[in-house]
């Protein structure tokens, strides 16, 4: 059976990206890969919109998420943290197991902090060294828009806005220096489309100032040891080599479709993914939504685990669940990274499909699907690039 | 032309793992992903001899390194660590960057600590709670046998043998339960013959019971958070799922080939190297030998740049250079790992031809290769199962 990843990380691997892995091993000190990881730097750049060196670790996301607490703040230090979310609340938990004084915006998991509640609590703190925020929150699908909170944080403190960018990078606009973000983390299984293993840390002047002065405790993921390797194109521990081969790979192809292109693919996708659950009568959760992952209640009255296993094992696709308390009521649809319109067709008609069996009986068949072409068609062509033939191809033995 | 490693990480990678880390990636909570990764967990304890839980970490060795400073200490305690080169310096520096009082045992590089040294500076401070040695030091090719420091440690105090098996673990005898090792951790790009980013580390009871009073701050390399979803078969973070696909594939060829056999290759196989070196003149450094990685002097007089760029542009063979104050003073020939009895030939011929065309003229060409073949024909003929057609192949075409 062939099978497809729908979950939000990880997340399909181009088939030249997975085989570049498989290339010899080089050594990270011969010069094969100090020239890739050398492009690799520049195009994450143009990846995080940013002049800044972008710093790539060695671990899942929750690394870079950890470096950017233990390396900016210092014991005691006030710390502001939107909690909207799994990975919202997460960076509540790193702070707190720091030491760090972690105030904590909580909201109903399903919606977005307003820059009015950031500001309230700026207000009332007056001495927060750091805001941290979730661009894309994968738990629940919901976005949030960073350009605003870092307006209000600037405006309102001297504090620095930190923003989880592992659902965003890739998929949601993002401009690291025009906007004002102080640091921007992402992760490797995302948008980026290579295995996990790799997390991206970028930090403005500002924020390099707080590391200048951090006292929390660190080694492994010491931003001061990254800046001096880098300062060589190295970096302070063996990186991941197969990664950033792959790394390399992906990149190239970022560059080639363009981010413009990828963010406004990203839309489309989302939006076709909504309108095709909601045409077979689907309730969407959260909102605003993320382009990322769309998450959706499960209809009323089905049997969950069936429908599930209807989707995974006859059609062969994997969607992800929902976490904590949303555990049994919604699952999530991942359009992140590597997917284009056939995929989207594809996943709805799954649903369609799987749906059906279990009894869920509101929609027709194909209403999901129309309603996914429908978006298609009201978005503006690309130009296709193509050169030589373009009759259809004749068959050849 | 074809490129060789002889570097003691990454070190090469067999053909059929880099191909399994091109597979379609899969979700690390898939039950095809469950079921590898509980082999591969079974996999570690016999490749660490022990009955304890081996966790995965996504990181350098320096993560797993990491991991075991936080996780077993809290701020101030006492803690002896062996200086012997680069990377039993790192305890220390790991340590003191998280507020332990580390004590130096600092030993000229290119020897071995005594049993004396550790057990007079344990009478010295009797509220030790740790001791970190290396197994086989890295920078220098010395091995340490930590199965008498073992004894040592335990009869001297109540503290915990934290050894850094990076480059002796699949290299070296370890009987991590049976030797009273109470921490052992390694990492991927040695001895498991799979791209760098992966580490492992495994605890006995008792260096549990100080994980449970442990106040160092972590998070990402929390063992508590490692050994709790590990009751689920699962890790706190997604792991670099493409490097356990591989590491697999490498563990069922460590268990065909035995734990004991590859031991012994390795044993034969650095012999070879040694006796090889010494027949073409040149002086090893350090005692005694890792069966890892040999360390040779540069011979006096020679141009070592062009010498290494002899050997690296026009044979295709990478060894490593010294580290610190050893970096114009020796280079490292590895044999860890994915190498066999021809591949040793190769970079001993490649050294001769190199050493020739720099003008070093101790030695007639063929000496080095000579002595590497009387190696190995002192030792015992592995037996060769093979099935099928045991004459010569004709051609076919």
């Amino acid at each position: 059976m062939k099978k497809r990843l729908f979950t939000p990380g990880p997340t399909p691997i181009p088939e030249n990206v997975a085989l570049a892995m498989a290339q010899p091993i080089i050594h990270h000190r011969n010069p094969e890969f100090i020239e890739i990881f050398s492009r690799v730097n520049e195009n994450l750049k143009y990846l995080f919109q940013t002049k800044q060196d972008v710093y790539t670790l060695t671990s899942s996301g929750t690394g870079a998420m950890e470096a950017a607490v233990a390396n900016l703040l210092s014991f005691g230090d006030k710390a502001i943290f939107v909690n909207g979310g799994k990975f919202g609340e997460r960076w509540g938990e790193i702070c707190r197991a720091y030491g760090v004084d972690a105030i904590e915006i909580k909201i109903e998991w399903g919606r977005a902090v307003t820059p009015e509640e950031v500001r309230d609590e700026l207000k009332k703190h007056r001495d927060v060294k750091a805001v941290f925020v979730t661009h894309s929150e994968t738990s629940t699908g919901v976005f949030t828009d960073v350009k605003e909170l870092a307006e209000v944080v600037h405006e309102n403190s001297d504090a620095v806005i930190v923003v989880d960018g592992i659902t965003s990078v890739g998929a949601h606009e993002l401009y690291m220096d025009d906007w004002g973000l102080d640091v921007v983390i992402t992760g490797s299984q995302k948008g980026l489309m290579i295995p996990p293993g790799l997390s991206f840390i970028a930090l403005s002047e500002k924020a390099w100032k707080m590391v200048e002065k951090s006292n929390l405790p660190k080694y492994y993921f010491s931003l001061k040891k990254a800046r001096k390797a880098l300062q060589n194109g190295d970096t302070p521990w063996t990186p991941a080599i197969a990664l950033i081969v792959a790394l390399d790979v992906a990149l190239k192809m970022i560059k080639d479709e363009g981010l413009e292109n990828i963010w406004k693919r990203h839309e489309k996708l989302s939006k076709a993914v909504r309108e095709g659950c909601k045409a077979i009568g689907l309730k969407l959760f959260g909102n605003p939504p993320s382009h990322a992952v769309t998450a959706v209640y499960f209809p009323d009255g089905i049997d969950k685990k069936e429908f599930q296993k209807v989707l995974k094992y006859k059609y062969g696709i994997t969607v992800a669940g929902g976490q904590e308390h949303l555990k049994d009521k919604i699952f999530r649809i991942s359009h992140l990274g590597y997917y284009d319109e056939i995929d989207i067709v594809g996943v709805i008609s799954a649903l369609e499909m799987a749906l059906a069996e279990v009894g869920f009986d509101e929609f027709k068949l194909g209403d999901g699907v129309k309603a996914v072409q429908k978006v298609f068609a009201e978005y503006e062509k690309i130009e296709v690039k193509q050169g030589g033939n373009d009759e259809f191809l004749s068959c050849c033995h």
